[in-house]
Parts: structure tokens; sequence; C-alpha cells
């Protein structure tokens, strides 16, 4: 059977790698990567994409946890979240073998694949995407379930999610869309492989918690990411290493008696939230 | 007589070093170089800045022509922009003599004071703070008379602004926030002299106009800023040298036959409007 692939950007409107490689796609034909398999290209939110906004009234990519797409949510995103989920879905019982879903964060993540398992076909990908990609980092999100998980390349029988920055909301870089490019364009390859390598363990983050910004009585931030811990994603933050500094000029240093791998430093996308990293710990897949 | 200076962040609601600077100089008291002067503090649209957004319904910073201050436009900004005309101005008849507002860029401009007149106080003020902070650049838009354009700090007798970039859209970064509150310092401790230095003439960019993406025939972009040219804002573009590479891997090199000093060079907030990059030539003031 031919592997049903479903490759995917603008999921969040502003985020322009993946918006721009599914037009080029579109426009000048598949890559070579391709071949041997049946692709279908998306542009997730033709809304947002429309208004160059992350999203238009919730966030496409927390919308797919089962509980979700049973309620009856009428914000913009929910319906088109469950209109997703008739096209791509339904959930849990998919056609569609991978959903490639690309995204930009204004983190300096480099290229990133996120996987949200650990099985068989997810170890093998990760080892795949190091040996052609050393530059990459692997995270792994699988604090629950594959089903649990709210995003939308969970409709898929598998999903993941190309992360690639740093980019500003709204950018398209040549050089981060060539990141995000060649990320794809491996996984793409790795997936029309009928023998899938045997590749030895890669290196590999595995994420812990979100990390927030200390907040005076105001609830606004008292302090800012430390100019020695920004740009420094994925890299060890030993503890007393400086994490903030406060606007009065004092320096927060990491408070936890063992290292962490702070990614997502500073994403603009979390300002709402006060989300200043998320932390990882560092394993083998 | 006191000069009356006022200070502006938020004039773009996603603009993050300049809504922080006034929250500092708020919470933690003006600077030293504040001293002998009468500052006021002003966060120019809350609702942006609440909503982490550039603005709500209209670009706030292109209110302020004579012509629009007189229209009875609806939207939030221009309704914002006529109540701030009765408090900072009335433009042409202001009590406030120099207003300081203070913006991002997501192109890699550093700090940039720019000035839109080149009267004696102008370029006093540039030649200071090119000696302060020789890495600063210095940007004249002098193409229309000062109370024909639309900025805000237009509503002061004087008016600059400080440009600092790259930083994404609501993030803030201390390397940033220390470059525009350095500025800002500087040009407050030029108006506290009573006696202006006399400087020797300095190196600055007179705005030449907005170079544009190249179209497809469906309105999209059909090409992006070439890596040699992103990031390299100020800096020299000479002729024959790339400019944009289009999706399907052709280069498009400067085709004016004299160099360029290319800036706001992919900015996100020109995203609608297409534009590239802004145009200068060298000057000395």
């Amino acid at each position: 059977m031919t592997p049903h692939i479903a490759l995917i950007g603008g999921t969040h409107g502003n985020e322009s790698s993946g918006i721009q490689i599914i037009r080029n796609y579109r426009r000048l034909g598949l890559p070579d990567a391709a071949q041997g398999l049946n692709v279908s290209l998306h542009l997730a939110n033709p809304a947002a994409i429309n208004a160059n906004v992350r999203y238009v009234e919730d966030d496409l990519n927390r919308q797919f946890t089962p509980a979700r797409l049973r309620s009856n949510d009428a914000s913009q995103e929910a319906v088109l979240a469950r209109h997703l989920n008739e096209t791509l879905g339904p959930k849990g019982h998919s056609d569609v073998d991978l959903v490639i879903d690309i995204h930009n964060t204004t983190s300096n993540m480099g290229a990133t694949l996120i996987l949200l398992d650990d099985d068989a076909f997810n170890v093998q990908l990760a080892r795949y995407v190091k040996q052609q990609m050393p530059q990459a980092n692997i995270l792994l999100e699988d604090e629950k379930p594959y089903n649990e998980h709210a995003y939308l390349c969970t409709l898929g029988k598998r999903g993941v999610m190309v992360e690639v920055g740093a980019q500003p909301q709204g950018v398209l870089r040549e050089d981060i869309l060539l990141q995000a490019q060649t990320m794809t364009e491996i996984i793409l390859a790795f997936c029309a492989m009928s023998d899938k390598p045997d590749l030895p363990p890669c290196s590999a983050f595995r994420l812990g918690e979100n990390v927030m910004y200390p907040l005076d009585d105001f609830g606004l931030r008292s302090a800012m990411i430390h100019h020695e811990l920004q740009d420094r994603d994925f890299l060890p933050l030993m503890p007393g290493q400086p994490v903030f500094r406060s606007f009065d000029g004092k320096d927060i240093t990491w408070w936890e008696d063992t290292p962490t791998y702070p990614h997502f430093i500073n994403e603009a996308a979390y300002h709402k939230l006060d989300v200043a990293f998320a932390s990882a710990s560092q394993i083998t897949l």
C-alpha cells in the first residue's frame, strides 16, 4: 500500500516556512523525496494566514483532544478543527499514515523534530533524521498518550511536527525555510523506504515542564530572560547559571540541582501565558 | 525654562522595549539623565499593548497628519490619535519640546535614531548620539515637511524615534532593551544640556524609497529576501549583488547602477504591504 502522508502548513497563520513550502510544492511540484508516496498538501487555517496572525479566535493547534473534538465550541478554530477531523481523521481511525505539520518558533531552536511517541517507527525516524541532518534536534513530548494530545498532527495514525527557528512571526527567512524544507524532505524520504534502515541510537530531549516568568503584584513580569540564556536553546543550563534578570538589575539563577535543556526560550506565542521556556532532559532514542 | 520631554512606548503594542522602559521608569524612577528635565511618561496604545498586537484596527503611527487629525474616522486608533493630539499637542502648537517615541523592528537595524528634520537641534543631537554610541545608526526621513509626517512623535515641537532591532514582535530581549534604553538616555542627556556641544559632522542615512517584493499573477510573493542580504541593514548593497531569491531558485540582483543602504529588511510589520526593505543614501549631518 502506498503510504498516505498529509503535509501541513499554516496551522499557525504567521509561521511562514510551512505556508511557503506548501505553496511551493503546489506550484512547482512535489520533491523527489515524495516519490512512492501519496502526499496531500494542506494549508490548515486560511483565515489566520490571510490575517497574518497565529489564530483568529483560538489556537488551532490546541483543539484536537478527543474532548475538544466532541465539544460544540463555536470559535472559528474549534469549528475548523471539527472540519479538519472529518477530512484528515477521524482521530483514532484515520487513513492518513503520517501527518507532518510544519511550524516556526521565535526561539533559537534550529531544526527540531517533535515526536509524540517513542514506538519503533518514531525511534527509527528520529535516528534517520539525526543521521541525515546531524544539527537537528529531536524532542519527544510523551508526557501523555498520543491520542490525548491537542495537536493537529494527532489526526493521523501517526503525527510529527517540524519546528524551526529563530524566525519572527510574519517573516520568511531563507535560512529557516531551507532548514524546514530539508527536514520535511528527510521525513518524506524515510516514509518512502520500504525497508527502514537499522541505525544506532541517537541523542534526543524529553519535554519537562513550562518554566514561568516571575510576576509582580500587578501580574506584570518583574524579570526578563537573562542575556546569557537567550538564544541558547537545547544547551545545558547548569545549577547556578543565570536564568532571568529582574528589571531592578538582579540575576535569578537556575534553582534546581540538576541541569536542564531549555527550549522555546522567549517564544513570542507564549507571551500571554507568561511561559519563559520549557525544560527538558537528555535521552537516547 | 525646563524642557518638557514626552517619552513614549507602546505606540505599537507588540514592540516590547519601549513598553518595558516606560514601566521601569514608572516603577524604579527616572534615570539620572532626566535631571533638569520635565519628563512625562506615556504608554500610547494600551488596548494594543494588552492584546499584544501592533494595533487593534489601524496603525496608530500613521494617524498624525493634519488631515487625519481633522477627520472623523471612527477606528480605535484614529479616535486615540485625536485624544493624544489633545494631551500632547495640538500638533503645530504643542508645549512639548521633544517627543521621543521608542520602537522595535524585526530587522537587524541595531540602535537607530530616526530624525524627521535636519535643523540645528536635530543635527547636534545626531552628532551627540553618534559620539556617545558610535555603533548607532542615524536615519533622516525628510522626504516631506516635519508637520506633514503621520508619526505620533510629530505632535511635539520636535519629535524623534528610537528604532531598535532585531527583535521579534511580542518578545523582550535584554540586549535590545539595553540598546533602546542607552539611546533614550543619551537623548535625554542631550536635552538636559544648557550649552549644546559643538561636535564635528557625523555620517548618517537619508531615506530613499520602499522596495517591493516581486509578486506573481495571484498577488503572492514569488521571491524572498536573499540570504546574502538578510540581516545586512545599513550595509552597502552594490549593483549586481543578490537582493531576492525566487522560489524557483533564481537570484534577482540589485538593478540600480548605484549602491544603496537597505534597512527595514524583511520587517514583519510591512508584511501586508509587501515592502521588502527601504533604500537609503549615505549623507553627512
